[in-house]
Formats: C-alpha cells, sequence, structure tokens
C-alpha cells in the first residue's frame, strides 16, 4: 500500500508516521508514504497557494491549479508504474464519518491519495474534479487535514497484511462486534492493594472468557449504550432450552447473555493498542 | 493551557505539535506541551514498561507502575505551581466519543494530562488511579494513542483565546449549529471550464448569505442526514405571515428555510481548515 499525501506541512506527516508502528511498516516495505508540498506546484513568484473568497469571508481559501497540478504530478507517476488511477481522499468534516468498515475497505487499494486542507478551506472546483471520497474523523474542528490524514493512515496501515506481527494482529476485528474491551490486569498480583480478579489467575481458559465477555458487555452498556444497542441487534439472547423460569427480563442482562453465548472468540476488542 | 502528555513516543508528538498553528500559538506563550517518556519512570534494569496479561491473551499489556510514578511527577510539578490537580484523559475507544462541545468545555482548563496507550493496553488499576476521563477519537481502532491524543490538542487549542488570529476564530463556533460548510470559490473566476456562481460576485451580501445557508442545508441533508435532523430540531420553520399557499410539504425545503431566516450568522461553519 502506498500512501500520498498533498499537504502544505509535509515534515509533520513524515515526522509523525515514521514513528512507531507505521515506521516499522514502512521499513520493512508493507506500506510506504510520501508527502507531497502543494507550494512546490504554484505558479506565483511568492509561492503562494492561497487568495480570498469569492462572496466574503474570513480567512483564506486554498487555491484550485497548486492542488491540481500537484495530484496530476502523483496520479502520473502512478499510472507510470502501471496501476490504475487511485482514490482520493479529502479530509473534511463534511465527509462521511470515518469508521472502521472503511478503513477495511481502503485497506485492500493499491495506492491512496490524501488532500489535507488548511486555511478556510478549498477551492470547490479541484474538490469536484479530483476527489473521489469526503471523508471526517469525527465531529470536531481542526487546525488542518494533516493528523486526521494520519489517523486514517494509522487504522488502515495495520490491516495491510504484514504490518502487524502475529500477536498484535488478533485484534484487528475489533469493533466488529460492536463491544468495548473488558479490563486487563498484567503483574505484580497486587499493586496499591489493587488485586488482580482471581478469576484471571484461575488457569479456567472458559471461564475466563465468559468473564471477559460479561465485563466488555457490562462497560459497552454503561459507557456506549449506542454500541450496546447494535451488539444486542446482532446478538439476541438465545431461546432457553429449558423452560423453567416463569419472569424473564425483557432486556436480558449480561450475565444471562454470558450464560448463553459460548462463542467468545469473536468477542475481543482492541484498544487503542 | 498547559498539555502534558505521557507517551513511549515523545518525539512523535512533540515534532507534530510544533509544526502548524500549534506551534505557532506555543511560541507565543498560549499554550504549552510537553511530552514526557514513560519509559523513564520504569523501575526495572532494562527499561521495560510491558508485561503479560493475567488470563492470557494476545500482546504485551503496559504497567501500573511507570504510568503513575510518571503521572506524580506530571502533578506535583502542576501542584507547585500553585495549579489544581488535574483531569486526566485516557485515550481509548473505550471512552465518550469527542465531538466540538468537549473541545470547547476542555478548553477552559489550566492544565490536562493525556495518557497514549500502547501495546495491548494498560493495567486497569492504573486507569481507577489516576484517569478522570475516558475519550475516544471515534469507532475506529489506531496502532497507539499519540494520534488521537494530537487530535484532541489541536481541537482544543484553537478554542484557547489567542491561539487563532481575528480571521480564523470567526469559525470557532463550527458545529454548534450542525451544518456542513458551503461550497467556496477562490481567483480566478474561471478554471478549467468551471465559472464561480455568479451570485458570489454580485456584492449583494443578504443574497450571498442566503444562498450559503442554502446550499449548507442541501449538503448537510445529502451527505449528514443525522446533523441534518439535529439542525431541523433546533431551527423548526417559522410559521408563515400570511396564510396563501394552500399546501405545505410536511419536511420544508431548503429554500423555504431560507426565505423564513434571516440570521445567517452563526450558520458559517468551519472546515478542516
Amino acid at each position: 500500500m502506498n500512501f500520498h499525501i498533498m499537504t502544505l506541512f509535509p515534515e509533520m506527516i513524515m515526522g509523525s508516521l515514521s514513528s512507531s508502528i507505521t515506521g516499522r511498516a514502512s521499513d520493512k516495505g508493507y506500506i510506504s508514504f510520501n508527502a507531497i508540498n502543494i507550494r512546490d506546484f504554484s505558479k506565483d513568484k511568492h509561492h503562494k497557494v492561497d487568495d480570498y473568497t469569492y462572496g466574503g469571508g474570513a480567512g483564506m481559501l486554498m487555491q484550485a491549479q497548486p492542488i491540481y497540478d500537484c495530484y496530476k504530478s502523483i496520479e502520473q507517476d502512478i499510472l507510470d508504474k502501471g496501476c490504475k488511477s487511485p482514490r482520493v481522499i479529502y479530509v473534511t468534516p463534511q465527509g462521511s464519518v470515518f469508521n472502521q468498515k472503511m478503513a477495511q475497505e481502503l485497506a485492500s487499494e493499491e495506492n491512496l491519495v490524501f488532500l489535507c486542507g488548511h486555511y478556510e478551506g478549498v477551492d470547490e472546483r479541484v474538490l469536484e474534479e479530483i476527489v473521489t471520497d469526503y471523508v471526517s474523523i469525527g465531529d470536531y474542528v481542526l487546525t488542518g487535514g494533516e493528523l486526521p490524514a494520519m489517523v486514517m493512515i494509522d487504522a488502515i496501515s495495520r490491516l495491510v497484511p504484514g504490518v502487524l506481527n502475529n500477536d498484535e494482529s488478533a485484534m484487528t476485528e475489533s469493533f466488529n462486534n460492536y463491544l468495548l474491551e473488558y479490563p486487563q490486569y498484567s503483574r505484580p498480583e497486587e499493586w496499591m492493594g489493587k488485586k488482580v480478579p482471581p478469576i484471571l489467575l484461575s488457569g479456567d481458559h472458559k471461564k475466563v472468557d465468559e468473564w471477559r465477555l460479561e465485563q466488555s458487555v457490562i462497560r459497552t452498556k454503561e459507557r456506549r449504550p449506542d454500541l450496546y444497542e447494535k451488539w444486542l441487534a446482532e446478538n439476541p439472547p438465545k431461546p432457553e432450552k429449558k423452560k423453567r423460569r416463569k419472569k424473564k427480563a425483557a432486556e436480558p442482562l449480561a450475565s444471562e447473555e454470558m450464560a448463553n453465548d459460548n462463542t467468545t472468540e469473536d468477542n475481543n476488542i482492541g484498544t487503542i493498542s
């Protein structure tokens, strides 16, 4: 997977993506990223890339020409390598909200181009001309498109085969089943008077899995009722085999879910790991 | 506003936040950021900060002690300066989803501490001990907490008085009214056969404002029906003064909204500018 990032701050992109897992994946050749300075494509003698907005308004707008020429140069390189014309993602609050499913879909592309806006925004005409996907990482306003582009590149990269090692890739399916992660504990067994829950030390893997799923369900219900509802819709309580109980709550308790569900394999969710 | 970031990759944080608007704001003294390496607080002779997870599972967990000691050191510095004990934000998909309102609320704090997780996650006990806010930037999985912390710091920073200049700060209220931004155009008037909409060249500010609001409503309805519904709930069509029309659509057309609404001031929404 090759990431091409059109930006006014290439050093910010390259500095950040060179760190940590994306940097390691790039060193090993699983992914590549190249930040291209839009300013290099300005035809203005002072390398200006922005101008006032027609109709008035605060701030400056990024002009069409430097962005267009920057893109055409990237596209030509890609076509010269025998690849198809790439998808172009404009990072904007006016886009579809990025999620894990979108990351998975984009991870199958050979090349991805990101356009990072700055100032007040970008001339609409160049967006119409080159952009294939308008994507937002959330409902908040940032000073530029660089950080959201890096967020998307990070989320997509870790789904590219080879980027994560075996241990890490076990968490690839996170957010697929809507549940948040259960609490986790490492050494020592007792820290500041707080003990690891005994069940985790029991060695009984089935019980451990059951406890973790129960904790995930409880936590999701508490912290993200919206995700809990989605999970519940896809994991309705299974009918009981023996009809002993007289009353049944309309909404299943986490512990009831647990008792009825033996498939815990898919219920691990990754943290921001 | 002082940002303190607990991380295993301080160079990633400092490199990125030193760029662009946050870097400028830091140079001018409106904000400060300090990335502290958790590894420096390990008591292990090899500076190890992670270990296996009790109960089994893929990946390594960040241990409690180095994080706790790192936090106590930051807290002591803050208390020594006569400030109150800070809020501590753990960046995690298990948190509340970050939005513009949360950014505004956090922008009033004097100090904010961020904890960036890595590997499989963090020992639950240290989270219970120090974390005040669990925050997620969206429903996707990342390789670490550094990028989301930088996203939050960027969104919060631009709301700190002085950080944005006057032109830019006009956009501070973005996402308050749920509408996405209208299309914008800069010079030249014609580019690749595409002309700037004539109304933007008319000099009639009222008409320009009306056109922009209309475009915002149309675009929001198309791209983010969820936000459109919220906007509609807060901006119900005003009752008509003259009851001439016989029929009225159940749902107002954008153009009807427009004709009934003269307050366009709050309807500008920032792009990721």
